[in-house]
């Protein structure tokens, strides 16, 4: 018995896609799970190779056999005969690899038309007009693909004809010149091949067939398969698929939808589509006719409507996703015509999935899969409503999510103001500074001229979840002028702007936002992520208002406290430079007794709103010259205010910024080199968070703080500060007879924290990856600068492919990470390690956060809900 | 037969300190080899042992029998008896472990003396004042030492006496002074002890052993083991050596001497040394007397001086070392007591380590061995005649080694002004910019205020091998009143001071300079060492004076030309800020041509003077804002040309400086990041290595230039700028016919290099580790904030024993490099891997550099002598 070659729908397997193609492999299975396809027969890629091998050889006789009965069975199925002048059966010719190519042939409808069966085809449609564009239009079509001859020569002809009857669209060409035009289509065809066009359907159908079988090794699909590096094991020639074609447009009981199984918008399960009765496909797409919501078919056409909700439930049923699917409805009969997973916005995606895996449809783990974590950004942040925006006036960096607007101000005080008089501000300034931080508070977002991703106003604004454009460079800021100049635009104290914190685009005037949504559910979705996560998320949080939004988002624990940003507030700036230009030790222990004090209060609360979930605090990590304000604004200070003698202030300010100047304070006197020189820093921090465990205690609150040291490079700097913990500790029990414990560990930021993590973890109990300094350090690249400078050009060239201050770089960072996790554990196997750099609420990132096996990440508490997903994407993905 | 106990100098086996103890096997060895030590006896360290076990349990009895029979023995051989009151006997005790450790019980010298013997020893030295003071002497270490009475108690008394007679000094005690002494003391021993002073020999002889072999378990010996790690498999129990005393005092045939075998301040192979007749040692110590120099013996004891010639053969002959050595001439005999190997000056050292191995006293390879690589430095470097230096008025950072004098000027212009006028001048400044350039020319030393040991100020002196002192924070530089003031001083311009760059110490006035030397001897023993090292040595030269300099110093190649130092010449440093501020690109190109030109020159000069050679050039490696000058300057030099209309060029180099500026410049736009941003600017480099390689090429001399890019940190940069060089090599073959070859690699000094090492392995052919800013990336360490904020304090407290910016940190950048290394050599057998950082001048990180496989160190041309010396011990310390 010769080789089986051609397979009907009813017969393939639909999950052999190697060998029916995908798209063969498809209809096959739409038709076994009882879904009406019109009726139709795939050719094996086999045939195709088989073919291929000697394009000399005439189609191997077997196979010639076989289309031969397809044809004859779909007759039998359709009742239409192929060639005949009452029913004519037309047929569809497409290719179909494994895998979906571009420049493999196009798709070849109508098949089967003659001088003979377009007279059947005038009488079944009675509308002779699409009878004869669908006659010139196969004609072309067969002419180019299958026969070689090029568009132009079509073009010439047919615009010839629209200028003869003095029309410009296709539409508004007669049925007559259509008639005209087939048979100019006809004659060139004979004229540029040398041979009349094929008038016996069979042989349309010989040459169609072969004409896909080349298709595999034109120059275009080849070149791709090069590209792509797709491989003969991953596609290997291409099948063809011959589809009885139907018509919805024989008259009111025919009709032609397209539809979604749910609300692609909303997620709620109901009927949704549209439909044109009397139409075909094509009618809906040329937009000539306005078609109709799905629902009042039920009345319209109250069986087939019955039919479609059948056919919809099928779908579902079976392929378990939200199906987007095309039907036809000719002549009572309704076809689906084809059905592909339907593409939803990200609230649609979270409904849908919650709902199928309630309905039992899919398993939870499916429906965490289906979400991908990066998606859920839309729904935590407002964002501009885009059917309200116009063109931006300029575009800075992303910093900070969210869309606000307001009455732009130019500097802090002014933000107050504004905001006390009742209005919404957005805070612009070349760059910010701590002192500016109450700016912050009064503002709705954060505009600036400079600075980076990590630039003070970038990383403020994320840890308050405000929107922030950082270093939109096209933008002149004048604070004393209070002007801001964008191109021809002069805004002024007041006008109002609307900025977009995901895009970095500045709009002038209000736009209207779109509130975040956090539904009920994507709560439940996430529940259910945190039962296949092992990796935990946790919050970076500096406030208590900061720990309380991070326990709603679902952190189990905070993972980062930075005690540097409560020194920040307006009331304790002032304190903090007290301390650093005290000229006596009282003075510098008087201030520092104040900042300890108010520490204490922020940790209590803190600690009291998490427990019992653990909360990280780091020890002071910025350099002192960053709570001092700049040194070109001291001398204008001074110079302002020489003559009226109250210059001494700023002046022994500049004598402190010039002495704390660094060349490059990313790699300076900070962190723990800065705890070690100036111990009673440190030691104050200490006794603010053992005495504000003692207070918890004294409330019956049991609460563990872990005390993380920044900067760290060597075991030898937290040797000592272990021993001050211990000490305070100690002294707390004798004084307040109150034990409290803590857990001590250290940021892993440096390059050599890493290298060393062995004997790190001969102290430290845990490792907190620091991955923002640390990719700094690995890369040698100064991110404000680098960002500003050269890492754009960088990525455009594909120098990097990421940006590797949002994707962690696993190659070079990730080595360190991995190399500092395994030996840490091998002198401490129950190290906790976990990461609290921005890379950890990104999914990559996260990804290879679980696979070196880390404890937890720990991230901005917006991002908490991507991070816990994709915290379960990374344990479900993982292989086994 | 019982164990033994008990060996004779004769007997002991001068290699086994375990049991016998350092200083009893040294002496065993010193008799055995046929030196006339005084006789004497080792109790081993089995005994301390056995009688520690248990210490109420009298000393075993065959102990005992065997001490008395080496007592006959030593009668036998000296002709004395101990304790006879004619010519008595009389001993030293000494304890003696494996190991020297502090805490052990001090020498008790003439053991033996009571009423009876002293009168022997007053009758034999004719000298009752000695023979009393010995015996006062005795009494009181006896008795605290052996006896536990502590020292006050003898004070009290002897106190007493000098009051009664009226002196002060010890030393203007009467011999009936003393004998009063000597009897109160032995009063006080016997009222504290409650029993008499041990007046029998044999029990004082006991008594001394017992209280040796205690000592070994007191509180002091116990403590010290315990801080330094000695376990009982390096030293276990101590030994007692019991020895003949001998006296120099005896008569004119008698003498006391010290010697070396040769020079130790020279090295020449003479008799060297001091000696006086009738006296013991503590006379030369005490400085009663002046002794002569050893050739006066020739003359006043030729048979002595005949014995001491073959004395001092005899120890050169064995030992194989220079030996510093004591002897003491008894009545016309020659005992040698001591010897050990001499202390000498690196002259002497390395001179007569050369002529030992000429005279085949020693191997090569010892002797090459013998001298330290870091003792060069003396050698290499003018130094200041500390003789003539007084108190230094200010210390900053040893930046570039060598000491000068000179009148000060605090700019560049008048450091010419004064040098024109016939004045050696020394630059003060706050700091130095690229502008001063020809200020260090014209200069013998640069001094500044500000800055660590990368300052520019540092890096150009040590190219240029001037002496410098940076970071001289003591020092106040006010550059517009010409004054510096440091403390009370107050230093103009024309002051002459003296600065010592290897120690950082600023004197006033002109100190007598010491210029340094490089023998016939030293040249010799670094011809030695090339023979054994497998490292190569290269050096850094940017010039082809620099280049010279290096053949000279014995460099095999230059490993790194630095390009950017061409810029900074006062010719070139315009043409450079014409080309950053150029408006437009015709310009831009103009500047770059001009600078192409100089350096295809420079490039030409320095490949002649190396060919065959190897010459690696390094590509750009600042960021541009390094060669404008600073933005104070700026804004004061606007100001004061502000009325004239002359502000324009500072107006714009301005707007160029704020536009360049940045946050951390060390980790920014500069290397290769600045040559794919601005292409223009490598592609020039490239033109002119290749150019000039071809005008080489034309005059008969083959090169092969070592191009090298900095800063990289992933295989994507490097390859379009190979692709660069490929071309403008087929061009140069294209338009010249002359074929010139190179050679492309990457530096290695970010980390995420090491971390890519194989992936640069495919494409670059060497690798050269820059770790300067390696370690600066690794530590997060900006160097000079470091070096001016923390580090002497991490350094001072121990959290870092070693100044990584020094010695190279093996542990954590060492790990890097040593990855690396390997992971670059499992893509490249053959690649090439070098070091450019200043630690390849640094003999530990050589050894290290030695121990991963490294192929070559470079250095500035002044370490090279070190650096060769360096890598030749690190290829024979090697453990095969």
């Amino acid at each position: 018995m010769s080789k089986k070659y051609v397979y009907s729908f009813h017969e393939g397997n639909g999950s052999d896609k190697m060998l029916l193609g995908g798209k063969g492999a498809n209809l096959c299975e739409m038709t076994q799970i009882g879904l009406n396809i019109p009726a139709g027969f795939v050719i094996s890629t086999e045939a195709c190779l088989k073919y291929l091998a000697d394009e000399t050889a005439p189609l191997p006789k077997s196979l010639k056999n076989e289309v031969l009965l397809q044809m004859k069975e779909l007759e039998k199925q359709t009742g239409k005969k192929f060639g005949s002048a009452k029913d004519p059966l037309l047929v569809s010719v497409r290719s179909g690899g494994a895998m979906s190519m571009p420049g493999m042939m196009d798709t070849i409808l109508n098949l089967g038309l003659n001088e003979t069966t377009i007279k059947g085809l005038i009488e079944k449609t009675a509308n002779p007009r699409f009878a004869w564009d669908a006659y010139r239009r196969f004609v072309q079509l067969f002419g180019k693909v299958a026969l070689g001859v090029r568009d132009e020569c079509f073009d010439v002809v047919f615009d010839e004809i629209k200028h003869r009857s003095n029309v410009t669209k296709d539409v508004d060409l007669t049925a007559e010149d259509l008639e005209e035009a087939t048979y100019s289509f006809l004659r060139v065809v004979a004229d540029v091949t040398g041979k009349p066009f094929p008038s016996d359907p069979y042989d349309q159908l010989e040459i169609a067939i072969l004409a896909v079988f080349r298709s595999w090794n034109g120059k275009r699909a080849r070149d791709y398969r090069k590209q792509f590096h797709i491989t003969p094991a991953m596609a290997n020639g291409t099948a063809v698929n011959i589809v009885t074609m139907v018509f919805g447009n024989m008259g009111n009981d025919s009709a032609t939808g397209v539809g979604f199984t749910r609300d692609p918008g909303t997620g709620e399960n109901v009927m949704y589509g549209e439909y044109l009765t009397d139409a075909q496909g094509e009618d809906v797409v040329a937009g000539i006719r306005t078609p109709k919501p799905v629902k009042e078919m039920e009345t319209e056409m109250p069986e087939m409507y019955r039919q479609l909700v059948e056919l919809r439930n099928k779908l579902e049923a079976h392929y378990h996703e939200v199906q987007d699917y095309e039907y036809t409805i000719e002549k009572g009969v309704l076809y689906c015509l084809q059905t592909r997973n339907g593409k939803m916005n990200t609230v649609a995606q979270v409904r849908t999935s919650v709902e199928m895996a309630q309905d039992n449809l899919i398993s939870r783990k499916n429906a965490v899969l289906r979400v991908k974590p990066d998606d859920l950004t839309q729904l935590l942040s407002p964002q501009i409503d885009k059917s309200h925006a116009g063109k931006p006036i300029a575009t800075g960096l992303s910093a900070s999510p969210g869309a606000a607007s307001g009455a732009i101000v130019f500097d802090a005080n002014d933000a107050e103001t504004w905001r006390d008089a009742g209005h919404k501000v957005i805070l612009v300034r070349e760059e910010t500074k701590p002192e500016d931080i109450h700016g912050f508070f009064a503002s709705v977002g954060i505009l600036t001229s400079r600075g980076g991703k990590t630039s003070h106003a970038a990383v403020v604004a994320r840890g308050m979840g405000k929107p922030c454009v950082a270093g939109a460079e096209g933008i002149k800021v004048d604070v004393r002028a209070k002007l801001a100049t964008v191109g021809e635009h002069k805004l002024h104290e007041g006008d109002i702007i609307t900025i977009d914190g995901g895009t970095g685009k500045v709009y002038l005037g209000e736009i209207p936002v779109i509130p975040p949504e956090f539904s009920e559910e994507l709560k439940t979705l996430l529940s259910w992520a945190d039962t296949f996560a092992t990796l935990k998320v946790r919050a970076n949080a500096d406030t208590p208002d900061g720990a309380k939004k991070a326990r709603e988002y679902g952190a189990t624990g905070i993972g980062l406290v930075r005690t540097e940003r409560m020194f920040n507030d307006v009331d304790r700036l002032p304190i903090m430079v007290d301390m650093i230009v005290a000229d006596t030790i009282k003075q510098r222990t008087a201030a520092l007794a104040k900042l300890g004090k108010m520490q204490r209060e922020d940790f209590k609360q803190i600690f009291l709103t998490m427990a019992p979930l653990p909360v990280t605090v780091r020890l002071l990590d910025p350099p002192l010259h960053e709570f001092l304000p700049g040194e070109f604004d001291l001398l204008d200070k001074i110079a302002e205010t020489k003559e009226t003698g109250e210059s001494a202030h700023a002046v022994k300010l500049l004598a402190a910024v010039r002495s704390l100047k660094e060349t490059n304070p990313m790699l300076g006197h900070r962190g723990v080199r800065l705890g070690l020189t100036d111990p009673n820093i440190y030691q104050m921090q200490i006794h603010a968070i053992l005495e504000a465990t003692a207070d918890c205690e004294e409330q019956g609150v049991h609460v563990v703080p872990e005390i993380m040291i920044p900067q760290v490079i060597t075991v030898q700097e937290i040797d000592p500060i272990l021993k001050w913990a211990k000490e305070i500790a100690a002294d707390i029990a004798k004084k307040r007879n109150i034990v409290v414990k803590f857990s001590f560990g250290t940021m892993m930021e440096t390059v050599r924290a890493c290298l060393r993590a062995d004997k790190l973890a001969e102290t430290a109990e845990f490792f907190s990856f620091g991955t923002n300094d640390l990719s700094q350090a690995t890369f040698s690249f100064s991110r404000e600068d680098a960002e500003n400078k050269f890492l754009p050009f960088y990525n455009e060239q594909e120098i990097l492919i990421d940006n590797p201050f949002e994707i962690l770089d696993v190659y070079g960072v990730g080595k360190l990470m991995r190399m500092a996790v395994e030996d840490g554990r091998k002198v401490r196997p129950n190290l906790k390690v976990g990461i609290c750099g921005e890379h950890g609420g990104e999914p990559r990132s996260i990804t290879f956060c679980h696979s070196i096996g880390l404890s937890y990440v720990s991230c901005s508490p917006l991002r908490i809900p991507i991070a816990r997903l994709a915290a379960a994407h990374a344990s479900l993905n993982e292989k086994k």
